[in-house]
């Protein structure tokens, strides 16, 4: 891994993820490196390490859409609270992987953090991933297939296991070698870091 | 209260409050409107909302030092993380309250959280805020005495539970009449919200 990639840990599930998702490629073309799409599964980052997803506090919970609508505002970019919240994101970051083996990961990252935090789409169920996957030119039927290969299964539990030994425990995590940033509302930082603004 | 009005509830303890409190004024002094600071429990406030501080996620402690000299550099602003952490604060505060009665609250305030995430001073300790107060022109032994009072204690308490029951869950949170923004890296809404660039 070159120092100057950035790696970007992301789950659909996670709104902040969608955030960031909309904000990470121009930053990169500002600040210079090479953006590298990771999906790993954030539920188990969470049994992992003892965290929780932020709606598992009632207050947290209450306010939560209202914090992720104040920054798509803030990114001009659409939001509407899923149906079916939390999902079941597992069969969608598996076709994530075989996206990626297809050089289409971060079409396919984008277009599933689209359907599932803009358009409403349940994105657990195989119809949907399929879609997904023709909207961005692959082949859905084959891909749904190829997501569920035990080498795919095995490559997003690797990069889960690898990003928390890497000391990540929620997303979007980013790492630019060893640094690691969290959160969508780190980007200031993860940008400030690449134009050596700020020193570590 | 004044919509108007931006209350910064704060408690020394934290260091995202800390960060904020010396983002607030120039922020407010931009955007418009009369700053109002609150001291509140955060302690309390993670009883009863069923939260937990960062840093009780053992890989989240691990990150959050390096998170918050990222912003201080963000900011240009010193921080040393300090020897007791984390440090209780709530004498600290009480004598906040007891500030504010004379009109002194937001230098005190101020004073205080430099003392700790700057100066790693422990400012449970009474010694320390009367330092903090005389450094603010106060009369530290006998801002010690008042911080004792009931009626202090009380209003500690009532803050908190306010808080709380207007929707907060951790710090720093400010209320704009009844939106919340909550942390350091919401202060950006916050600002966009009193301008008018984000609707709600």
């Amino acid at each position: 891994m070159e120092p100057r990639d950035i790696e970007f840990f992301w789950d659909a599930a996670s709104p902040y993820t969608y955030l960031a998702a909309t904000q990470i490629e121009p930053l990169v073309a500002r600040a210079g490196g090479k953006l590298v799409w990771r999906p790993f599964l954030l539920g188990k980052v969470f049994e992992a390490t003892g965290n929780r997803m932020p709606a598992s506090v009632p207050a947290k919970a209450k306010h939560l859409f209202c914090d992720v609508q104040r920054w798509a505002q803030h990114y001009g970019v659409p939001v509407a609270f899923p149906k079916v919240f939390p999902v079941n994101s597992v069969l969608a970051l598996r076709a994530g992987i075989a996206a990626s083996a297809q050089g289409r990961g971060a079409e396919f990252a984008r277009a599933a953090m689209k359907a599932y935090w803009a358009d409403g789409t349940d994105i657990s169920q195989p119809g949907a991933v399929s879609a997904i996957a023709a909207s961005v030119g692959l082949d859905g039927p084959a891909l749904l297939l190829q997501a569920q290969e035990q080498p795919v299964k095995d490559q997003l539990r690797a990069n889960t296991e690898e990003a928390v030994k890497r000391g990540a425990f929620g997303a979007p995590t980013f790492f630019v070698g060893e640094r690691m940033f969290w959160g969508n509302d780190r980007l200031v930082l993860l940008e400030e870091f690449l134009c050596g603004k700020i020193a570590a």
